[in-house]
């Protein structure tokens, strides 16, 4: 009897934007033999995850380079949707406070103030998909308002 | 005979705003026996001075807090001039390379690419007021521009 794979979900909407990033940057091939979904599994805190983490506390390494992975993967999102290029800016104040923008000339596309960044992550890739998307449409709003901006 | 107390450069225009700047922020009266032309002298590097440092290094955490300095001493004056609140945000990439940018609203007011950070100065407080009106009338030129960006 031929043991059957496990279903995964499938990933895709922002999330396999996001794979595709991180993929990118595996120079070294060491996730070769990890699926979407394992990759993505970082980012994926349900409840009962983000309750094992203490309320306070600081960043670590490995959580800011998610955040900088979904961030960038966010600029090339917007980029791809507006043919103009997007970089982000970030703030870490303390504790996991600070802020986050994504610049495209002398326009601030998406101002977030973080939060709980050492707890950065969404219950499910549908709600990490869904967060990206609203982000998505903010970002492309704003260069349809101010088009000159973005160009400047 | 009386001795003649040395004669020090008048300090003024945005200099002494950064002056104001620094010495709001000796809360402990660590500064208060030291003049404002004692104050700026770390921000005033003359070829000499500059010679004296590798072309290529890291910033020191006081070259960084000077730059902070500056940067934030101007987003007071634009803030000043303008009425409209404005933040900076600073990306150092690697050696002295990066990028600081500051925000008001929507709008990125102030677009510098930094480069040779270590060697972070200025050939004289004339040369520091100089080049702090130079971005003084960028910045209020880009808020008067798009005002309604600013507001956002």
């Amino acid at each position: 009897m031929v043991e059957q794979p496990v279903e995964e979900p499938k990933v895709e909407g922002f999330a396999a934007a996001l794979v595709r990033q991180m993929r990118a940057e595996d120079t070294h091939g060491h996730w070769e033999r990890k699926s979407d979904a394992q990759l993505l599994e970082p980012f994926i805190l349900d409840k009962e995850k983000r309750r094992a983490i203490p309320i306070i506390g600081d960043p670590d390494p490995d959580t800011l380079w998610r955040l900088q992975l979904f961030y960038g993967a966010l600029c090339l999102e917007i980029e791809r949707l507006t043919r103009r290029m997007v970089q982000p800016m970030m703030k870490m104040s303390h504790e996991g406070f600070g802020r986050m923008v994504l610049i495209g000339g002398r326009l601030v596309v998406l101002n977030k103030q973080l939060r709980d960044v050492h707890r950065f992550g969404f219950d499910s890739i549908e709600k990490l998909n869904a967060e990206a998307e609203k982000m998505l449409g903010q970002a492309v709003g704003m260069i349809e308002k101010f088009p000159e901006v973005a160009d400047y």
